[in-house]
C-alpha cells in the first residue's frame, strides 16, 4: 500500500458491523482500508454471510485482547463487546491523529454496550472528541452531520434525552454549530453555504406563541453568525425547512445544509426516504471521520442479511474527504 | 343541491385560503361544496388569480359583518382577519353539528392573527373540539392526523412549546391518542390497524440512557392499548420508525399509522416530501374535519401563486369519510 491507510473500526462484534465490512470488502469496496478489528470477529461475520475466506487486511491493535469475542451471542448487549468495540477506534483514531493514516470509517457500535463497558462517553462522536481534545491539548467542540444525496443536516444536540437537549441549546452552541457547519461545507467545496437553521418548536415559535427559545436563544446565534459574514437564515419552521433544503433533480435545495436542534428534527427527514445512502461526519475534528448512519441492527446481527451500502457510502466519503 | 354540502371555510382573508378556494372552484373541485366566508373576499383573491367571475357557492354567516376585509393588506396579521377566520369556523362547525352540513373543511388560518383577535384557543383543532365539546355536553378528546399517499401520523401534542409538551406528557394521554388512532383506521376500513408508537427521546431513550419517559409513560400506554385488544407496539426510535411505516409500490409499509409525540417529529416526515398530497384530519371528533396540510403562506398571499393540490386532497378525503 503506497498511500496512508483508511481505518476501518469493526463496530460492535455482536452487531452487523462486521457482516457489512466483509460484504463491502467483498464488493471491491476496501481498497486502501485497512480494518481495525479482532480476525476470528471477521472471519465469523464471513461464514454467517456465506462468504469464502479471504484475504482481508485487518490490523488487531493491542489493546484488543479479549480472545471469547468471536464466541459471543450475536445480538446481545455485552460489556466485553463494548470495551472491544471502543478499543478499536481509540486506537483507530490514534493512529489517523498521529499520521499513519488518512482517516476513520466506523462501523456502527451499540451504545447499551459501550455504557455496560464504563467507557464514559455515549456514542462514538463524544469519544472521538475526547481524544482529538486530548490531542490538541484543548477542548475541541464537534458537531454531527448526517448526509445524503439530497440533505445534509448538522445538530446542535444529540445523544442525551430530549428534555435536557432543550435545557442545554444556548445561543454560543447554536452558533458554534452554525460556524463549523459553514466551515465544513466550505471544505467540501462550497464557497458561500447557504444555511438554513430550524427552530426548536412547532412553527419556529409563531412569534412566542409556542415557546421562546428561537427568540432567545436561536435568532442572536443566527445574527452574530450574519454579522461574521456566514449566509445563515431562520429560524425556521422545523416541519418544512427539511423539505425546502431537500435537493432533488425536480427541485433545487433552498439552502445547502440544515442545522436542527435536536437529534430527531434531523435525523427524521434524512432517513425517511431509507438509509441505505446517508452517512454521518463528525464536523470539527482536525481528522476525516465518517460512518453509515444505522446501528447495530441487533435483530438481524448474525444472519448474513444487513446491507453493506451505507457503510460502502461511508468510505466514499472518506475517500473524497481525504484523498490518498 | 340534493345531498347536505360539505362546508370550506375561507381561512385567513389575507392569506392563500381564498386563492387556493377559487382555483379550487375554477379546476371544479368544489362540487357539493358551499364556500363559508366573504364574498368580497373571494372576489378579491379571484382577481389575485386572473380568474373570471363566476357563480362561486358563498354562505355568508351573520357573524361575519366586517365590510373592511376585503381592503386589508395581504399577508399581514390582523386581528380583524383573525376574527373573520374563526367566525366562520364557527359558523360552519354548528352547522355540521346540527346535522345541515356533512363534513367541514378548513382552508389555513394564521395563529397569531387568531391570537390577536383574542379568540383565545392556538388553532382550527381546539376550537372545533371546544365547539364540539360543548355540542354534546362534555369534553371531547381529540387528536391531529396528517396523511399523505404513503403515511398517516397521529399527534400526542401539538400547538405548544416543546418544552411543554414534555412535561404535558402521560400515560392516560397517549394511550387515548392510540386509541382514537385505533378507532379512527376502523372507520377507513382497516380491520386490524397496526399502530407504531414513536418514542421522544433520540432511540427512543436507548434503554433509558437518553430519558425515561419511554420507560415511565409512553410502554404502559402501549401495554395498556394491547390489554384491549389494539395491535400498538413500540416505543420505537423516532429517526427511523416513519421510514417503516412509509408505504410505498417498491416497499409496504410495516404499519399503517405512527403515533408521534411531538408535533414536528409527526409533521417532519408527513411533509418531507412535499406538502402538495398531504391532509390533516380532526379524529374523536362526531363530525368529518379535514384541511390542507400548509399554513397561510402570507409570504406569497396575493400573488396567484398557491397551490391548491392540498385543498383539493383534503376535500376528496371528507367526500370519502362523509359520502353525501
Amino acid at each position: 500500500m503506497t498511500s496512508r491507510p483508511i481505518l476501518l473500526t469493526m463496530g460492535d462484534p455482536v452487531g452487523i458491523g462486521p457482516e457489512i465490512i466483509v460484504r463491502a470488502h467483498a464488493a471491491g469496496e476496501l481498497q486502501d482500508a485497512v480494518v481495525v478489528g479482532d480476525p476470528a470477529v471477521l472471519a465469523r461475520a464471513r461464514l454467517a454471510c456465506g462468504l469464502p475466506p479471504v484475504d482481508l487486511p485487518v490490523w488487531q491493535p493491542p489493546t484488543l485482547s479479549d480472545a471469547s469475542l468471536a464466541s459471543l451471542p450475536w445480538g446481545c448487549v455485552d460489556a466485553r463487546a463494548g470495551a472491544a468495540a471502543a478499543a478499536c477506534i481509540v486506537a483507530a483514531t490514534r493512529e489517523v491523529l498521529a499520521g499513519r493514516a488518512r482517516a476513520v470509517v466506523t462501523a456502527p457500535i451499540h451504545k447499551e454496550a459501550l455504557a455496560a463497558a464504563g467507557v464514559g462517553v455515549p456514542g462514538h462522536t463524544e469519544l472521538l472528541q475526547s481524544l482529538a481534545s486530548e490531542h490538541v491539548g484543548r477542548p475541541l467542540p464537534v458537531r454531527m452531520m448526517l448526509a445524503n444525496d439530497e440533505l445534509r443536516v448538522v445538530l446542535v444536540t444529540i445523544h442525551t434525552s430530549l428534555r435536557r437537549a432543550i435545557e442545554a441549546l444556548d445561543t454560543p452552541g447554536i452558533l458554534e454549530t452554525i460556524t463549523i457547519t459553514h466551515e465544513a461545507l466550505q471544505r467540501f467545496g462550497l464557497v458561500a453555504p447557504r444555511i438554513a437553521v430550524a427552530g426548536l418548536n412547532p412553527h419556529a415559535g409563531e412569534g412566542g406563541l409556542f415557546g421562546d427559545e428561537e427568540i432567545r436563544l436561536i435568532t442572536p446565534a443566527i445574527e452574530a453568525a450574519r454579522s461574521r459574514g456566514i449566509d445563515a437564515r431562520g429560524p425556521y419552521a422545523p416541519d418544512t425547512v427539511f423539505m425546502r433544503a431537500r435537493d432533488t433533480a425536480a427541485r433545487p435545495g433552498e439552502f445547502d445544509a440544515v442545522v436542527a436542534m435536536t437529534h430527531d428534527h434531523g435525523l427524521i427527514p434524512v432517513k425517511y426516504l431509507g438509509v441505505e445512502q446517508g452517512v454521518n461526519l463528525t464536523l470539527g475534528l482536525p481528522l476525516v471521520r465518517t460512518s453509515p448512519d444505522h446501528g447495530t441492527a441487533f435483530d438481524i446481527a448474525g444472519r448474513g442479511l444487513a446491507d453493506p451500502a451505507s457503510l460502502v457510502a461511508a468510505l466514499r466519503m472518506a475517500r473524497r474527504l481525504a484523498p490518498g
